[in-house]
C-alpha cells in the first residue's frame, strides 16, 4: 500500500517541497472559495466562519471580490501581488475546485481542502458535516496531499510565434479541448509532439488532459483512466472520422502542439476545465505542458480516525487510496451484471 | 408502443403462423428441461408435476433421458422422430434456454417458457414462483412470444465441400466463436460475406451473433447492443490486431463464411452457444445463416396481471418491452455517475 | 452473392415498387444537382447537357432555382407540385446526394445516379467519366438500385404536443443529431423507444442513424458499421459521461424519441445530415421514424460491363456489393498492421 | 524535441547509469540470438560473424547453447554466473528481443541492439543491411538507448505464500496475460492495487502490460497507446462481461495483483510475453511489478546519418522519435479515410 502514496507528502513537506516558506503550518490564511450562494453554502460559510473565530481566531479569512462576499472575510485577489494564502477551502461541486486552481495562474498553488454540499464528486473528498474534523487534520499538519499535475498553455500564431492578444496563461487541471462547438463541419488539427508531427486529426476536436482530467471529459470520448499519482499527458480525439485513433498516454515531459491546419474548413473553439476560452482560427496552435505547479488536494484518507471502521473492509487510515474508492463508487466501475437482487421486476 | 411488437405474436397465431398445427393451443405435451438438479430445481419440478396432475392431467409431461429424470415424467428423445411437444418449460440460468433450444435442430422449436430459479437472467422472463400464472396464460394461449433468431451452421474442408465428420447440424442462439483456445498464438481467419471476401482477420476470433447473442459474448468484445426482434447478423472481433476493425450488423439474409487461413499460425477452437464444439484447421471453414427456425420464447409482459401496477411507471400489461427492462436492469444499461447516496463514504 | 441483393431491384421493378407508374423507363425528365460549381462541375454539366441533347433530346433535364442554373436546364422546384423527375444525377461529394435526397419530403424519392468529381465518398458510386456507360444501362432500365432507408422527424413541445413553427417535415438519410454545440455544458437527454422510457443520457449528444449514416458521423462516435440493405435505427451516444452506454440497434419498425430534459442545463442543437436546423429547449422533444420513402441509390455494380475483369478477383458485374469495397477503400476497415514494405524507414 | 529523449542516454551513460562498469564502451563482449535459422539469419550471422573477425577481432561472441549454434561462438548460458555481456544483437521478430530479454531474469541487461530480416516490428529499429553503421555507432558509444520498462512476476498460493513449486522469476517486456484459454466458461479475477482490492473481473482474462506491451496484446483488447519512456502499468480487461470496465493506468510504483477468486468457474492459464507459462488455480495468484532491470534498447534516431536527410521531413538525426514513427508506419495510427487516390476502384 505505500507505492501508490509516493507521490504523496504530509501537509508539512509537501509545502516545503513545492515553495520553501510559503505555506506554513498551521496554516495563518485561509481562502474560502464557493461558486454558488445557495442556502447551504451560506449556511457551511456561516458555520466555518464561526469555526474560526472560536478556535483559529488569528487566522485570516479571505474570499474572492464579489458583490455577495460573505461579513467577516477580507478581499482576496488573484496576481502577482496577492496576499499569501496557506490553505484553500472549497464549498461545493468538483467545478468549485477547478476554479479555486485557476485563480493561481503564477506560481505554487496552497494546500485545497475540498467539501462537498452533498453531492459527491471525484475531487470532492469531504462532506461538509465533516469540516471540523478535516480542518483540525490540515492545522495539525497531519494531512497528506497529492499533487493533481496541472497543464500550462501558450498559444502561437500562423507564423508560430507566441500570440500578442492572449497574454494570459492558463493552467488547468482537467484538460484542454479543442472542439468544432456550434460549426456543423469537422475540424482539421495537426497534433505534435515536441516538435514532431505526429498525426493530422479529422474530427470533432481533441482532447489533452491530466490523469485527474482523465475522469471527466476524456473518460465520455474513450479514454483510459490514468490514477491522479503518475505524471502523464492523455491525447484523446473527440470523434475522430478515422477508425483508428487511439487515446495515446504521454510521458509528463512531452509537449504537444494542436494546431488547426490552414486546410481545417473550420475554427475551433478552445474549453480550458469546461471554460469557453477563446477560438483558434487555421493556423493557430496551443502548446500544452506540465504545468511547474501542480495542485495540493488533502487526502479523504488521511483525515480518517484511527478507529474509524469503514464497513468492516478493514483498511486503516491513510492506507486507503480515495482514487480506488471514487472509480467504484462514483463511476461505478466495472459494475458487474446484476443477476440477483431485482427479483421482483420478475414477478408477475 | 405498437411496432416493436410486430415479430410478437399470441402463442395460437404464433405456432399456426410457424409451423402449422403443430403448436397446439391448449397444449397437450410439455417438455420440462433442466441443466442441474440442484435442491431448487428439485422442488420446483416436483410442484410442476403436482400443479399439472392437479389442474392438466391429460398433458403428457417429458423430460430428456437422463439417469436423473423424475419420477411422473415420459422419456423424451430428440431427432426427427420425437414425440411432438406443444410446450417447453426451462427451470435453470440462461443456459438452460440455450440447451433447451439445442435439442431442436430440425424443423420448428415449439414455445419456451422459461423460469429462473432466483438468478435473473437476459433469457429468464419468469421467476419460478409465479409459474401457476404464467402457464395458466401459455395453456389459454392469450402469451405473446417474442421469436428469437437462431443460426445455421455447415463446415467446409479445404475444398470448399462439406464436411463428411461434421454431419450434424448446429443451431445457435447467441453465437458461434472461433477462437484462439488455448493456443498462444493470434490465429488467421479469413472473413466472406455472401461468398464475396470481406477482410482478413488477425485476432483471438471471431464472433456471429444473432441480436440475443448480442448481449452475451459479443457485448464483453465491444459489440452493440441489437433489439433481439431485429433479423440481423452481428460480426464482432475479438481483441483483433488492427486499430480499425469495427463490429458489424448485416441483414438476415446474409451468408458469413469464416475459414481459418491457410496462413494461420494457429488451429481455431469452435464455440456455439459456450459449448466447444471441434476445431477448424487452417483451410477448413464454417458457413454462418439464420436458420428458418427461430425460438418462439414467451414474453414477460405478456403474462402480467391487468392490474398489476408495476411500480407506477404505467405501463399496463403487454404494453412494455421487456428488453428495455433488462438492459436497465440487468446489465445497469447507461448507468448515471452517482453524486448523491453515497454520502456515507465521504464521512471520516 | 444473391442474399444482399435481396433489397435490392432493377430499376424497373423498384420504380414499380415504390411508387406505381411514377419512374419511367426510359425517363422522360432528369434532374441535376450540385452544390459548388468549380469548375470540373460547370464542365461535367456542359458534357451531361451534351451529351442528353445528343443521344436523349426528349429528355427534360431541370436544374434547381439558382442564379447560377446552367443554360438548357428547366427551373425544378421542390415541393407538392413539383415536376415529376425520373432521374436524379448527382454531381460533387456525399453532401450532394443528401441535399438532392432533402429535396424530396414529400412522397416517393427519383433514383440517384450519383457521380464523383474525382473524391471518392460512400455515397457516389460513379466517376464522372463515365457517365455515358452509367447513363445508358439507367436508361435502358438494367441498373439495380440500393433502397437506403430515410428517417422521419416530427417536432414535440413541453405538453408533448406536435409544434406549430416547426411545420416543415425532415427526411434524412444519415442521421439525426442533439448536441450541445457551442454550450459548454452537457445536456441531459430523455430517451424514448415505442413511448417506454429507455434511458437518460447526460452527454455531448445523441445520434439517431441510418444503415447508411452508420459510416458517417455514427462512425466517429463509436457506433457499428451497419449495412445500408438492412432496416434498422442505430443510437448511438456521443460523448456519453456513463461508462456503461454502448451503441443500440433497433428495427426499423422502431420509434425513438429524444427529449432534452427538464433538468437539462443546456439546450441542445439539432443537425440533420450535417445541416444545423434548429434548437430543442428543455422539455422539447425530436421524434425519428423510418420514412416510407426511401432513396432508390443506383449500384456501381449493376453498370459493370460483363468483361470487366476488377483486377482478377473475378466478381462479375452485379455480383459484388459496392459496400464491401467501400469499407475497404475509403474507410480501410481492418488495415492490417505493416510488417513488410516500409523497410525504407527502417534503414539508416 | 529534447523532453521525450529524458528517458534516453547515451549507451556509455546508460551503462553506467543501470550497472556501474558492466558495460563496457567499445564492448568486449557479444550476444547474438536468433530464434529461427532461416537462410536469411544464417546468412546474416555469417556476415556479423566474419565483420567482427575482421573489424574487433578481439571481441568474444556468444550465442546460446543450441545445436544449430554457429562456428565462430562460444557457448553462453544464462543464470547468476554466465559470462558478462556487453552488447546483444538479435536478428528475427518482435519476438526474438522478447526472448533475449527472458535471458537475463536476474540483473541488468546489456544493451540490444535489434535488426529485423525485412520484416519490420515495433522492436526492430535496423535493418539487417544496415548492420555495420549500427554497429559502429554502439562500439563508439554514441548510440542512444530507451530504457524500456520490464514486469517482475511473483506468485502466491490461496494462503498468500509465495508458491514453492514456481520458483523461478519472470521478467517480462510486454506483458502478463491471465486468460481463461481453453475453458469454455468466463473466469473470476480479484484485482488488487498496493494490497487494496479494486475490482472482481468477470472476463476472458486481465492483461498487466509495460508501455512497451501497449502496442502488443493491450492495444488488440482495447488497451490506450502508451510511450515507452512513461514509467507505467496498464491493466486491460480481456472480453469482460461488464459495460463499464475500462483500461487503467498506474504508475509504476503500484504492484498489482491478480488473483483467481475462489468463486471462479475456470482456472486462468498464465502467458508471459506471449509465452504460456502455467495455470493459476481459484485462490491462487500473480503479483506484477515494475522491474528494477528495463532493457537498453537502442534506438534508431541515434545511428542515422547527420547528412540523412529522411524524405525531407526535415527532423535532424537523433530528434526524431522512433515510436511517433512506429505507430504511423506500423499501426496506422489515425489512418484518415480516403477520398482520393482509389479512383480507379470507381470506373466501370
Ligand atoms: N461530454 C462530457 O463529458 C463533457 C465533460 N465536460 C467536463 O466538465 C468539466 C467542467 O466541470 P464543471 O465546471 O463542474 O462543469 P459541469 O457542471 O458541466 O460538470 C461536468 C461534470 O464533470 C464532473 N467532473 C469535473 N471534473 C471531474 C474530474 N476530474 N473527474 C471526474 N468528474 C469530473 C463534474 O462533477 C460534473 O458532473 C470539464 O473540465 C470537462 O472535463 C465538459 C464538457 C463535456
Ligand atoms: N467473455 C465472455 O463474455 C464470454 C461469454 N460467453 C457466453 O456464455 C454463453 C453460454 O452461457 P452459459 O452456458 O450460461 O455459460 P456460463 O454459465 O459461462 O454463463 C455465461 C454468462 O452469460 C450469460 N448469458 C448467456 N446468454 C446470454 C444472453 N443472450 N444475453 C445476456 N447474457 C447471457 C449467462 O447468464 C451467464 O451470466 C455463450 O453463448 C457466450 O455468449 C462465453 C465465453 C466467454
Ligand atoms: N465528427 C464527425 O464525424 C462528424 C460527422 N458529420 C457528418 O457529416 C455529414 C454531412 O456531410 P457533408 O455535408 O458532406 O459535410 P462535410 O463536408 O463536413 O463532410 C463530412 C464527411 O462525411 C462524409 N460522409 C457523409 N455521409 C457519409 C456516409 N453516409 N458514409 C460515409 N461518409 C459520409 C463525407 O464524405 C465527408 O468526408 C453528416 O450527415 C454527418 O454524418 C458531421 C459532423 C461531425
Ligand atoms: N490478440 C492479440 O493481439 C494477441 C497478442 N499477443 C502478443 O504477442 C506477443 C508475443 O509476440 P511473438 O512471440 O512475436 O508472438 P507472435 O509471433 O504470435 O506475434 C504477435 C505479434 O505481436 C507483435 N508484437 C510483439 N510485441 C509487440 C510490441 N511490443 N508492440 C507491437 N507489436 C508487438 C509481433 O510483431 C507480432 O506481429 C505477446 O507478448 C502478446 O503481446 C499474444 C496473443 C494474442
Amino acid at each position: 500500500s505505500t507505492a501508490l502514496k509516493k507521490t504523496q507528502a504530509t501537509l508539512a513537506t509537501s509545502g516545503v517541497a513545492s515553495a520553501p516558506g510559503q505555506y506554513r503550518v498551521p496554516p495563518k490564511s485561509l481562502l474560502i472559495i464557493n461558486k454558488h450562494r445557495t442556502k447551504p453554502v451560506v449556511d457551511a460559510i456561516d458555520s466555518l466562519l464561526h469555526y474560526m473565530r472560536e478556535r483559529h481566531p488569528d487566522v485570516r479569512v479571505y474570499h474572492e471580490d464579489r458583490p455577495d462576499r460573505p461579513d467577516g472575510t477580507e478581499i482576496w485577489r488573484p496576481g502577482p501581488n496577492a496576499d499569501p494564502i496557506d490553505l484553500i477551502v472549497t464549498l461545493g461541486g468538483d467545478g468549485t475546485i477547478l476554479h479555486a486552481a485557476s485563480l493561481f495562474k503564477v506560481g505554487a498553488v496552497p494546500p485545497v481542502l475540498s467539501f462537498s454540499m452533498g453531492t459527491l464528486g471525484f475531487l470532492l473528498p469531504f462532506h461538509i458535516d465533516d469540516f471540523g474534523k478535516a480542518i483540525e487534520t490540515a492545522f495539525e499538519g497531519k494531512a497528506t496531499v497529492l499533487h493533481r499535475m496541472r497543464l500550462n498553455c501558450t498559444f502561437q500564431n500562423k507564423d508560430g510565434d507566441d500570440m500578442e492578444d492572449v497574454r494570459q496563461e492558463w493552467q488547468v487541471m482537467n484538460e484542454v479541448a479543442l472542439h468544432r462547438g456550434a460549426s456543423p463541419h469537422l475540424n482539421t488539427i495537426d497534433v505534435f509532439v515536441d516538435g514532431q508531427h505526429l498525426t493530422e486529426a479529422v474530427s470533432d476536436g481533441i482532447i489533452v488532459s491530466t490523469p485527474t482530467g482523465s475522469t471527466a471529459y476524456s473518460l465520455s470520448a474513450g479514454g483510459p483512466i490514468v490514477h491522479p499519482s503518475l505524471s502523464a499527458l492523455v491525447l484523446t480525439p473527440i470523434c475522430p472520422r478515422s477508425l483508428s485513433f487511439r487515446p495515446l498516454v504521454f510521458p509528463s515531459s512531452s509537449s504537444i502542439t494542436l494546431r488547426v491546419s490552414e486546410r481545417s474548413r473550420a475554427e475551433a473553439g478552445l474549453s480550458m476545465d469546461g471554460q469557453a476560452s477563446h477560438v483558434l482560427r487555421p493556423g493557430e496552435a496551443i502548446t500544452v505542458q506540465a504545468s511547474l505547479y501542480p495542485v495540493p488536494c488533502i487526502n479523504r484518507s488521511s483525515i480518517a480516525e484511527p478507529d474509524d471502521s469503514r464497513d468492516g473492509e478493514g483498511a486503516g487510515p491513510g492506507k486507503e487510496d480515495d482514487w480506488v474508492r471514487d472509480i467504484n463508487n462514483l463511476l461505478q466501475y466495472n459494475a458487474t451484471f446484476r443477476s440477483k437482487a431485482l427479483l421482483r421486476h420478475s414477478r408477475t
